[in-house]
């Protein structure tokens, strides 16, 4: 079996030659402060110094690193030629390009889509002064469309990982609730789950103290805030939780949402419901609009359209995002055409894609509904990842 | 107490005036997949939507950040103003730098110092293209010299942070100590450390694979590999470790050497502590040269040269680099005038910076001995943090 970053490396090449770029090159260095996204799919480790992945539309590779990364870069086994220097990748990055010559050479940079956007203008002005006097610095195009495609297309094994990332994140959401109780503060449902995960050696998928974010009642702050000792579980008001595992390198991200019961109480009140039926209907809108060949935008546009229609308030968010390596995976959003989206709403969709999906209504007085599922798009449409929640989980 | 972002800004709008810089700009997006380092110092949390981090040589900060993330800004007290966007970020950003007029802008980009390069290419597009109509995209200057003496200044509670990462660096060396035996792998070694870090909760200073790193004997690669499976604890041979634990955000970086005995052996053979006396002595050298106002890579050649003096080869690395939220914390590097290190050895070692320095020297047949140690540079010189190896320790 291919490895990992071979898998990845394979499908470079491809895409490459699909969109006619001769040559991508990733420029680094420290990625423990400064990481480039893009780095994880055909490295998957950190560098120290300057460092140098070249894939041609050929399907070569070529590694130009400090001296110390060598060894682990040879060792990935994924690497035609792996160059080790000491005292500046200057010369032998000038040596290798001018012997490829390319007519393009794409760089990990977008005004739109982050997970494109990894080379520093620091190190694009530097990359530019090393090529100066070679011609090649006139050559760069923006590789954009390369890591959205690579980034976007799951491989095998990728998507086998985003399975069990979803699997165990379903998992923690039940031990949670089948220990809500009235009285629990957010911050103490926050804690029991870091015990958990901390317990299985699990990461989170995005920022430990935001994740998950827990928000109890009508007045807890909605969005990226900190589970906190401020709001507690209250009888007549809703629990909601955004949570999700990074497991072996993938991630899930999914929301659920409980209603505390009033003494006597057998289900939600009627408003509740509604609510929730509202959103649940127009997420699973969204859902049976995903498929290969749609933009982005218009599958928010259905979810967005239907939760107007029932009468309630659009969400202020997009739709939909990537899922994989990080929780919020870079390339096409399924969101709305506003400025701060750029050109990714206008991203097409394609089969092997994983996205989070996701919307949500605020009841007054009773507090906020998010779900949140994850699905698979295949030639014939989206398929569910996670179990999705169909009712209000009644405590 | 003022907290320590608080410490920070105040530095901050101190040194914007040092250097005659009106306003400083740190423009950022899904930091959890691009950060950029700087923002740890001024906000110390992941940012999801553009954001902009607005510092003035008078002092007044302003946040403009997504709905969403507004409260946890605000919660840090810090900012006088705290705008949350819905929809874009541009005319905000706009306004406030209109009504501010600053005749020049500090932006995060950087050829040399990695720490001050958080900025992206396509952000730094994006951001020339929202101020265009302004005229203000023709007053950014680069910030690195900001960056370099706010990150490089540790304040108070910076340093005690330090002082305990260090101690536990140390106490875990110990306990690496007392149960090294032959036969042990170094894979072994490490996880006997990942076990340790796990149980107390902590992170590590570097990539996790990769630290701590383990070389047992003349055969095992030094440098960035993970500790292998492939070689183990051998009498007659050294063992060495480049360690350091991230604790409470904070970093040591150190490194120990062990000499392991063959039977009948009290001490170990003198071509090995020869090795080890010069190595101590370039370390003590360059560690007596490191003061105030000296340039960073008058500091490299004192070492360097000691050793070389000595009959040692050079080492082909810098001997001392910031060590600090991260354990390579960017700014003015002790290093050699080399290509890769850019202007970084050209800095100017200031009161209140704290080094790692290191060397090492191979001996053939015996295996590598590193040396490194973390000081304090004040107002009279270089004090030690760790408690610097004197002698090999014994097995």
């Amino acid at each position: 079996m291919p490895s990992i970053i071979q898998e990845k490396l394979d499908q470079a090449a491809a895409i490459l030659d699909e969109h006619n770029v001769d040559v991508w090159l990733t420029f680094v260095r420290e990625t423990v402060l400064t990481p480039d996204p893009a780095l994880d799919l055909i490295a998957g480790m950190e560098m120290v110094w300057q460092s140098a992945f070249i894939v041609t539309r050929e399907g070569s590779h070529y590694a130009i690193v400090g001296k110390h990364d060598r060894e682990n870069i040879e060792r990935l086994g994924a690497y035609r030629e792996v160059t080790g220097y000491v005292e500046g990748i200057r010369n032998e990055l000038v040596r290798v390009l001018m012997a490829l010559n390319p007519q393009t050479i794409a760089l990990n940079y977008s005004e739109n889509d982050v997970a494109a956007d990894g080379l520093s203008h620091g190190l694009m002005k530097l990359l530019s002064r090393y090529l100066q006097d070679t011609g090649l610095d006139e050559r760069f195009v923006s590789a954009e469309a390369i890591i959205s495609a690579l980034r976007g297309r799951k491989s095998p094994q990728e998507l086998e990982r985003i399975r069990q990332a979803v699997k165990t994140t379903e998992g923690i959401f039940e031990q949670v609730g089948a220990q809500i109780k009235p009285g629990q503060t957010e911050a103490a449902i926050g804690a029991f789950v870091h015990d958990l995960i901390n317990e299985k050696r699990l990461g989170t998928a995005w920022d430990y103290d935001y994740c998950p974010t827990v928000s109890c009642g009508p007045d807890s702050p909605v969005g990226h805030a900190g589970p906190s000792p401020d709001y507690a579980v209250t009888p007549g008001t809703l629990v909601h939780m955004d949570f999700g595992v990074k497991e072996n390198g993938f991630c899930a991200d999914l929301q659920r949402v409980w209603y505390i019961r009033r003494e006597g109480e057998d289900d939600a009140p009627e408003e509740v419901r509604a609510a929730f039926n509202a959103a649940r209907l127009a997420l699973t809108t969204g859902f049976d609009a995903l498929k290969p060949g749609v933009h982005g935008w218009q599958i928010d546009e259905a979810a967005r359209q239907t939760l107007i229609d029932t009468g309630y308030p659009a969400y202020e968010f997009a739709f939909g995002h990537h899922v994989g390596r990080m929780a919020h995976d870079g390339a096409t959003v399924l969101g709305p055409r506003w400025e701060r989206y750029g050109q990714t709403p206008y991203g097409v969709i394609e089969a092997g894609n994983v996205f989070a999906i996701e919307l949500g209504v605020f009841v007054e007085n009773y507090g906020y509904i998010g779900l949140e599922e994850n699905v698979l798009v295949t030639e014939k449409g989206a398929e569910w990842l996670s179990t999705p929640q169909e009712s209000l989980w009644l405590v």
